[in-house]
């Protein structure tokens, strides 16, 4: 299918709504006073003085954060005409110093211009190519939303020196970039400029990924083999969803079956093999990186935010070639669970990573040290800060997430109250979704519509016949209201018994929700309340979470007394566990936090 | 009560008597053959030169693996009149070194003497004085077995120095060891030559522990209070375990309250809160360390070797206050599980850490490295090389924990095959333990004779009347044999509800034996088998083992088609898991390996 963009996708009401109003209002200014505070934006202007202790040195990635803060700005000009002359007046200011100090001959790079200019394009692993492709988003977005065309200038300047240097002078010191984004943002400047040299470009950077002799020719960096021959998601996570999303565009744009074949299998392994109920994916801190299948530890899980948001990009680009729910369920599982985690209810403070589970108790360092945690609490900016940034622009583009169309058939990816109008074709979707489950579609101008029926979704209602397909219901569009009740009941979810950390446990769901339970709510020791098969919930709106809570009737074993080990089965007293939605943990203070739960049978 | 000295009793037969032969005829003879080849012998010539990059440098700690290597051998002898007159050669010939190279003043240690001569006294975590008293045991147990006292003479003038040292001159550049041990080796030393003041110095070190201003007075070192008011067993496990046992001793010898009430709080502390079922103690690698009450991750498991063995020498000092079967029970957990384990059936290689789960498939690593995984096959010599004569040495004095008499009651603590003799009371034990549960006892010149019920045992049959006294049966002693029958019928054990890592796991012990099972009988995925409440085992003998394997009746969840995560319950299938006792793990070359399982209701 062709996914509707979210500038055609007007979002109305809602959970998602809050989402970008609170980033609109809230987020995009928190996340640019700590970057001003941080001397991001100040590195700007190019005046750091190695002998001045007090001058702050720039850091190789600084480039991305500012470029997806400009992106974010342009992204929410574009959904609200009323928006903040302010934002784009900062904007406005960073693309002039951009501007002012690009090289001569196109090249732009705060750190190789002020800290190591001898050292431009010397190391793949210095993020240079990376800072690149997020400037080149950026002055789409932003040429896009405003029609200025200044950044897009500088940027096509330097994607035409990029060209030179690396396709026809072979003149820098490596071949393919050490952490993927350029691949997929040339893409977007092919289709947006129309010049082909970009696709080129791309294609080069991707064809050469593992061919070449260079440094860190390994999983992490998903160079350890030509693309096309990887099957199975490895290394650093977001860079390899950066790198499969630019590998689908561009089988997509070039109609290349072996690369696609590529994707297939690579999210294939990340989904069925690497990935936490959350649609977390990174298992591990080391290298930020994928390990092995079914390795999912749920407290020392890193599941990098970015990641998440990079298997939403993957998974999307990916609707493009096959009209199958399966990259609509994997999206909706992510967002809902494992990037909303990312942001504070306040909007201001972020998990870079977001673990799976936290025993406070077991957090004890002595003289040695001690074991390895993930963070408890959300941070407003970190000294490595992509995770912010790649929020605030996710979330005015959630609208690129919700429709497709596909001949004479309209796709309903993700329910949300919203309008599209694209190509002809006109939809209003009118939902309170994921707070129940009734959704109410309207299209104009497709003979078909296709509705997903959620992978956790065991029973649903539909006023219209349908046909099933791939995991949509295929509704003939009579123009009337089409609507569907997916049974939203609260329930138990089991995990492949593959997982270890997840043996004998269970994990609850409401809708796409995933549940887990707060120390501040149930006190300590999660791991002793066991859950029934039958759960039985009572559900209650929550004004904070913006979401439903749980009070779920269960058991709690009890401490043993005079011994750890018993040939007596411990004994139980009846209670209920309090849950939230996993998305919403670690905002009320550092406590102990559960997803998976032993079950009684 | 007072707990029989190993010389007084003789093992006859059983699988504890197979593991001294193994001992004295293979392990004793590795241990000599590695501190041979790694120049741990030949350190004691004294010829190190730093110049010669041939010549191998001492570690600090040499003299203590030499020591424990020299006790053993004094015990084998003591227990053998037949003995291979080669050890006792080899014996004198190192003590005739030490003679020979012992500082005119008394001072002996081999890395102070020729690698950093003008540095000895200075930094009390340089094990000085923790190889001072491994000497000191192995000249007390040496002049015993053999009645040539040089070794021992050496070691009174040694202790004599630090006395003056540590206690006169204050001239040291610390007051109290890093490493604890000669505290427990001056109350030997004491109780063998009869000379107080060795007492007083083990009680001077233990008074000043924690008080004084000096480095490293942490948790790590048991020295972050006086000992007094510790409570909480902390820090590096053994040095715990050998500093409660001299706390214990000393409390004994000096008669006081308030230092056994300490060391019966740091037993309770060790045993309620932070003991495998194995007995293992010690939860984290940093440090060789204690962490948190319920702390007990089983794939992260340090519980080392010498850690178990050092709760068996502190539970076996605590029954010299109390006549509890408690102390008893843990002897016997641990020797049979998370000791023994530290020993390959050949008798040649050696476990210093004691894993409880191995899952090879998550020991990734990648380009930033790997998670940290415990050892999963034995070798025969560590650089660090503790516990292989700490095996050494526990095994020829087993004997030491089997018996105790107190006024007319004789106590039987362990059920070995055995005769002793004491102070006019004779005892024979017949048994086959633990390969079933009969023990037939017959005692001679006690009225009463009280048998341990072993803390697993829930049920027992006995020929006689008794009362159950803290966890004794207790017998008038008519002079017929007592026959003892324990019900050893396999079972499930629960581990207390706040163990997270045990979470609605089971166990399978029979007997004194833990069970676990491994991935070369029962190929991968270990985690998704699943045991009922009624095992149901059948049992086999092992000729391999020495100890019954069992098959258990079991079954097992199959892994998900199409995704990770589903509200239908996973398919099992019948199968039968076939579990061999946990201390024969890593026998047959590296494998999965689990102890903890899940139960179906």
């Amino acid at each position: 299918m062709k996914t509707l963009p979210f500038d055609s996708v007007k979002v109305t009401s809602g959970y998602l709504f809050g989402k970008q109003e609170l980033n609109r209002k809230t987020t995009i200014y928190s996340v640019y006073d700590r970057f001003e505070e941080t001397g991001r934006f100040g590195s700007l202007d190019f005046n750091y003085d190695k002998n001045d202790p007090n001058s702050v040195q720039p850091h190789i990635f600084w480039d991305s954060d500012i470029a997806k803060w400009v992106e974010s700005v342009a992204y929410i000009i574009k959904n609200d005409p009323d928006y903040d002359r302010e934002l784009e007046a900062k904007a406005d200011n960073i693309i002039a110093k951009i501007k002012k100090n690009q090289w001569e001959d196109g090249y732009f790079n705060i750190y190789f211009s002020v800290v190591e200019p001898g050292k431009r394009f010397t190391n793949r692993d210095w993020h240079e190519l990376y800072c690149a492709g997020h400037l080149m988003e950026a002055a789409i977005a932003y040429d896009d939303a405003t029609g200025k065309r200044d950044l897009l200038d500088c940027m096509e300047k330097y994607a035409d020196l990029i060209y030179r240097i690396f396709v026809e002078e072979k003149s820098a010191e490596f071949v393919t970039p050490g952490h993927p984004e350029i691949e997929l943002a040339l893409i977007k400047m092919y289709l947006y400029t129309g010049k082909k040299k970009y696709l080129d470009l791309s294609e080069f950077f991707i064809n050469n990924r593992g061919i070449s002799d260079e440094i860190n020719n390994n999983n992490i960096f998903q160079s350890h083999k030509p693309v096309r021959e990887q099957d199975e998601a490895a290394g650093h996570s977001v860079r390899a969803m950066y790198l499969y999303t630019g590998m689908a565009m561009l089988a997509k744009q070039i109609g290349d079956e072996s690369l696609l074949n590529a994707c297939r299998n690579l999210w294939d392994d990340t989904v069925l093999r690497k990935m936490y109920v959350t649609g977390g994916i990174g298992s591990t801190n080391l290298g930020e990186a994928f390990t092995v299948p079914f390795d999912l530890p749920n407290d020392q899980a890193y599941t990098e935010t970015c990641a998440g948001i990079g298997l939403m990009l993957f998974s999307n680009a990916m609707l493009a070639f096959e009209n199958n729910a399966r990259y609509a369920d994997v999206i909706e599982r992510v967002l809902y669970n494992g990037v909303l985690s990312g942001l504070s209810l306040d909007g201001k403070s972020f998990f870079y990573e977001n673990p799976l589970e936290i025993n406070l108790r077991d957090h004890f360092t002595n003289a040695f040290g001690g074991k390895r945690f993930p963070i408890t609490q959300r941070l407003e900016c970190f000294s490595c800060s992509c995770c912010p940034p790649n929020i605030t622009r996710i979330l005015p583009t959630l609208g690129n997430y919700f429709y497709g169309i596909d001949g004479d058939t309209f796709y309903i990816n993700q329910f949300v109250s919203s309008e599209a109008e694209f190509d002809g074709v006109y939809c209003k979707v009118s939902t309170e979704y994921p707070l129940n489950g009734r959704v109410t579609v309207s299209v104009k101008g497709t003979k078909k519509v296709a509705v997903r029926i959620p992978e956790w979704c065991d029973n649903f209602s539909l006023n219209k016949d349908f046909s099933f397909e791939n995991g949509y219901a295929v509704i003939d569009n009579d123009g009337e209201d089409i609507v569907i009740d997916l049974d939203m009941t609260p329930k138990i979810v089991y995990a492949d018994p593959r997982i270890s950390s997840d043996a004998g446990k269970v994990c609850v769901m409401r809708g796409p929700i995933v549940y887990c339970a707060e120390g501040v709510d149930n006190g300590e020791f999660l791991h002793s309340f066991i859950l029934h098969r039958e759960i039985d919930a009572t559900e209650t709106f929550s004004e904070e979470f913006g979401l439903i809570t749980l009070e779920v009737p269960c058991r709690k074993r009890l401490p043993f007394e005079g011994g750890l080990y018993s040939s007596f089965k411990p004994q139980t007293e009846k209670t209920a566990l309090k849950m939230i939605p996993y998305n919403c943990f670690a905002n009320r203070g550092e406590t102990d936090m559960v997803v998976w739960f032993c079950m009684d049978k």
